[in-house]
């Protein structure tokens, strides 16, 4: 007998229909003889109705009262989900963040759990329950509501699967699993069987939006291997765990891409220490949130730094980079959007040499001309004009050996 | 500085704006010198949809889960409520059931307040803040969500100024207050300033449904004196409070009337002990909810009874009374719609004699015919036409100088 807990989000609670279809899952899950956790978002569209009401009565609301008030999303499920349950002739039970034995900080709209004491969840699992656990929220020591902010549900459950020693975790969302990349852009994309944590990370933070880079921290922290899959059908997803032997035979797991990105290029920037800190620290107090850095060495005493941002966060840029420039006596500023940023991802890398020479290889051969490269132990990322990126993803999906 | 409690209901927070008017008088009440708590009910409306999808999922939803659902309802008004305040300049916090520390018995959709812990209430006051506490709901002891069935948010109200020995509990509701008559019916009705709690118990029982009977008999029982007022204007409303010296001078200190009654008379019961009681135990077991019972002395050795209902429990009589009429050897039983009930209520009836006799006069002179009559110490109620029920209440509140 197995203890498995499943997570499902907003969209696959959406509509009491598709809170039936999670009670009839979780049934089957506990009749084939496991104990079942189920752990539940609020239903799609919940959250932005509640925050829409406290726009009508708050231009600021209160975020200790935010969270009071978003926490009622999730309730809403866990009850819901709990009575279809019982309904299909099942034993379940609901447990709120705080009474699962959520501990978190006072942080609120993102707290961070403290500590997970599931002892109301041992209990109800022992008498044969099935047991409903609100996501995203928990509470304080001193008893007040937080919650978790984005991806706070998926943390929820591998909290609970790392506190309850599960024997699987599975985070129930709208797609198969992971890919080795969007199959919207590379139809001959094919779903992972199993990834590395630091795969998905990388995957992750290069637009691979199947799970917040949190979660999957979590999970890597406390060792938690978890499998991404849909909750629409009954097709085996994606196995997320720590690396191991056989993982590495594989040089790229996956290709993701991310559109939108801007450019900021400073050139002749002075070669003196502390020039570059300059530009980097009125970013972060102008709250830029900037992606690739590149610099490269100096050879006439001075230097072209760039870097590259969501092209949404250029607006706040105003006139900043253009001041700092002539502070430190830089040359031009150069802004650009209309790029995009291809990454090459697989732990199998650290192995192997040869990836970014494949990776230059087919980009040149299809005339998809390379602005800026990055890379990490485990992954290369190119940045290109955005109108090349399906073109680029289908060629390196290729040149990998993906598609096969 | 004075210990305020205010009660609003699901009318006065139903929407944004009348949450913002909600938020202004508490302030405003705070600003005067005197520490407040708020107990509010969920948004007009917000339960039915919940309700509705608890059916959605389920035929007949847990009893446990929908005091989950339910308790989400109050919830979302407290903070909603304490973010309204705070960005008027106020402090405020919500406390949910809880929090608050209203302890109650298990049984669900319908539990008993215990205990108050107001523990996190003081502290909160001692430190000038305003609380919002969520109505209707509470938990037990080992933690699970409760709600306290109808009229739950008044009963949470004058528990919580009980437990808080508070100076003043406020009822804020879309009335004045409670009326000498429904002025949609006596336009002269006035509103009663001082009313004692078996008064108003009574006008509640016969129809005037100011508030639930369970929340007055508990500030009957804790002695806790309130004032019923409107959210919508800033008059005074009616003090509801033991009874003293001064408030038997008047004799009559209201009329209700209650509509869509119904009558069944069995005639020539065999007047044997246990007879009655035939009928009234089927009743019960059908679940029929009758009111008015009268039974004349016998003068021939059998005798008619009559009882009366509200004419919606007629329905689930069927062929009930008929077979236990024809078990006993009874005569006819006859049924009869389309009658009402009018009482005329006051603590002054004990020491006084001729209410009944003002009354029968002043119907008899109207031409208004009296079928069934029940008088309690402080009531004393006529059934009669429902067609004849609003002349009967004009010549009543008249004969009894309650238009002066």
């Amino acid at each position: 007998m197995a203890l498995i807990v499943q997570k499902f989000g907003g969209t696959s609670v959406g509509t009491p229909e598709r809170i039936l279809n999670v009670a009839r899952r979780a049934l089957e899950t506990q009749r084939e003889g496991n104990s079942v956790v189920v752990v539940v978002s609020a239903m799609s569209g919940v959250t932005d109705n509640l925050i829409k009401l406290a726009k009508a009565v708050s231009p600021a609301p209160t975020e200790r009262e935010m969270d009071v008030l978003l926490a009622t999303g999730e309730q809403t499920t866990i009850a819901l989900t709990a009575m279809a349950i019982n309904a299909m002739g099942g034993k379940a039970v609901s447990l709120t963040g705080a009474q699962a034995g959520i501990l978190t900080s006072g942080v609120h709209t993102k707290a961070k759990i403290e500590n997970i004491a599931p002892r109301q969840i041992r209990n109800h699992l022992k008498d044969g329950q099935i047991c409903i656990v609100a996501g995203f929220q928990g509470q304080t020591l001193e008893g007040r509501i937080t919650t978790l902010g984005r991806g706070g549900s998926d943390l929820t459950a591998i909290a609970i699967a790392a506190a309850l020693k599960a024997d699987l975790c599975q985070i129930y969302t709208d797609v198969d699993g992971v890919y080795t990349c969007d199959p919207r852009v590379v139809p001959e994309a094919k779903k992972i069987d199993i990834i590395a944590y630091d795969e998905l990370l990388e995957m992750a933070s290069s637009g691979s939006k199947v799970m917040q880079s949190r979660s999957v921290e979590f999970a890597k922290k406390f060792n938690v291997p978890f499998e991404v899959r849909s909750s629409f059908n009954n097709n085996r997803g994606t196995i997320v765990k720590e690396e191991f032997i056989g993982l590495e035979n594989v040089v790229v797991r996956g290709i993701s891409i991310e559109r939108n990105q801007a450019k900021v290029t400073i050139t002749n920037v002075p070669d003196r220490p502390g020039t570059a800190s300059r530009f980097f620290t009125a970013l972060a107090e102008a709250n830029v949130v900037i992606d690739v850095i590149v610099q490269n060495i100096s050879v006439s005493g001075s230097t072209d730094i760039s870097f590259t941002m969501n092209a949404d966060e250029l607006e706040k840029l105003g006139g900043l980079i253009d001041r700092v420039a002539s502070d430190v006596g830089a040359g031009e500023v150069i802004k650009k959007s209309g790029i995009a940023k291809l990454s090459v991802v697989g732990i199998g890398m650290r192995s192997h040499s040869g990836v970014a020479a494949t990776l230059f290889e087919c980009l040149g051969a299809g005339g998809v001309n390379i602005q800026m490269i990055s890379t990490s132990e485990i992954k290369i990322a190119v940045i290109i004009d955005e109108e090349r990126i399906e073109q680029a993803a289908r060629l390196a999906h290729e040149a990998f050996g993906l598609s096969a």
